[in-house]
């Protein structure tokens, strides 16, 4: 059998020149399901050149409620805990993310298959999905610390084995996203542009990568050029704009979608408001993981799944 | 000569209780000079509920880019350096910060004294003026640290003797401060009630607390009560408002004027646009410094003037 060949090489310690994307980010939504898909023509427009694209109310404020109590529950659940899914905040015990939260949640999976939410990843991706990823990501009020800048997928192609960039996330608002606490940074227009980093995988990289991310980070340069170079717009910040970083605010219950590739990172929350979302990483069936192209072992199946069983859509 | 009142006990290892505010925050401007103030009364009036003001356009292109230049000069002169008045990035060796400016720079002298910048500073205060302090902050790209919440009075106060938030500061854009470069975030309102700290002063406290300020920080509980409390207005954050905390972008030349006593902060600069800003402190003559109130020994002079002489503003 040939090794699948490697599109999207990184982790060396050669060149790091960045990369045109070699792939589709919108697929056609070629299989009809009756009743529409939940994007509009200019949501799927606004996702192909920005990399992303906002969702106002998506979940309803009752919903929200009953997963943020549910999320404070996960977080403080010892048998979750001894699971390994916790990840803890950098120099403290404060609970920063818990992984593969549909799967120990029947809330948390309601919402995951629900098909007003599974079908926005199906129109974009063009083909049924499975869940390659879910966690809760809690910027504690104070005390959270931020995300360096980062391509999901440089990670996932990496240590996890996926193969192109046909997945896309959800970053489901469980408080609000302002401003001023630590909310998602993103560069638009930078989804069209593979940045690979340097550096080899240190084994068992995901123990520390998911507190603070070193290797699997691109070069200062790099992201100078995929912000100088544009594509999308910034934001109106205030009189300035953004200058090619948006950073995405929205209401409990708003959500973004954003493409596996987009550039993106967030700051430490100094703020008394914590900022809580829940991350679903929604992967192509037709893009299933395989061996990681640049570590020695996969990722845990809490962090990468490898049931590709595609997910059905509740309520369709 | 009986000693100066503590109107605002602070750095004690005991009660921390929240103090109203003793003095008022805006003066009558008593002695005209011709051709009016440079603030509206709607300007005054939101400085007095929300403890700021922005204001755009205070500086013209040109003087930007020249101060820019100036900048860059000064936090690469050696003469500087070694007269003490640079402080670094906390790990590293980037420059956070060059104090008292004004005295080492023609064209910073020019714009401190200008009588379209001191002369709000004389409106708000109801006398003249001298500066307290100047200095440039530099929050560089990818690399500057952010600051710790604080009031800038209450350290004033303990550790150079400033009696009462008689005082106003100038914050300058030198660059864009976007959303997300680590500009100035405020509690509006929060100029209105003094957060005693706890912990006695170190000797020599600045040399560390202008890398990274850890004595004179308010509680977590003390912040939480002042964004809860709120008395002006947050921000509108794309549809999420700023629950209690404002944060203040702006174009370069634009400015905001924030009272001494304001609560404030600010994040990592995690992106390419470094956030340069000029800072000035201007006090009441008749708020002069006396003894620390709460430390062993005053500051340098570089970062708190000793000299009372009242700027004279020209160009009026």
């Amino acid at each position: 059998m040939t090794p699948p060949v490697d599109e999207y090489p990184t982790r060396s310690n050669g060149s790091v020149e960045l990369l045109d994307r070699r792939h589709p980010v919108v697929y056609p939504s070629v299989h009809g399901h009756g009743g529409g898909w939940p994007l509009s023509t200019e949501d799927v427009e606004r996702f192909d050149r920005d990399g992303f694209v906002v969702v106002d109310r998506l979940v309803d404020a009752a919903t929200v409620e009953a997963l943020r109590e549910e999320v404070t529950r996960l977080a403080t659940d010892a048998a979750v805990a001894e699971s390994g899914r916790v990840v803890r905040e950098p120099g403290g015990d404060a609970v920063r993310s818990v992984f593969e939260v549909h799967a120990v949640s029947r809330l948390v999976a309601e919402v995951v298959t629900d098909a007003g939410v599974v079908g926005m990843a199906e129109q974009l991706l063009g083909s049924p999905v499975y869940v390659h990823q879910s966690r809760v990501n809690r910027k504690p009020a104070f005390a959270g610390k931020g995300f360096a800048w980062h391509s999901d997928f440089e990670t996932w192609h990496a240590e996890d084995g996926m193969p192109t960039p046909r997945a896309v996330s959800l970053s489901l608002a469980l408080t609000a996203n302002y401003w001023h606490n630590g909310s998602l940074m993103i560069v638009p227009g930078s989804h069209r542009v593979f940045v690979p980093t340097a550096g080899e995988t240190p084994e068992d990289h995901y123990r520390q990568s998911l507190r603070r991310q070193e290797v699997g980070v691109p070069s200062e340069e790099a992201l100078a050029a995929l912000v100088a170079r544009g594509g999308g717009g910034g934001d109106d910040g205030g009189g300035a704009d953004g200058g090619g970083v948006a950073v995405v605010t929205g209401e409990p219950g708003s959500a973004v979608l954003f493409d596996a590739n987009a550039m993106h990172g967030s700051t430490e929350n100094m703020t008394p408001f914590p900022r809580t979302n829940l991350f679903v990483v929604y992967n192509s069936v037709d893009n299933r993981l395989v061996g990681p192209f640049a570590a020695r072992a996969p990722r845990p199946e809490f962090v990468a799944s490898r049931r590709f069983d595609p997910v059905v859509p509740v309520g369709r």
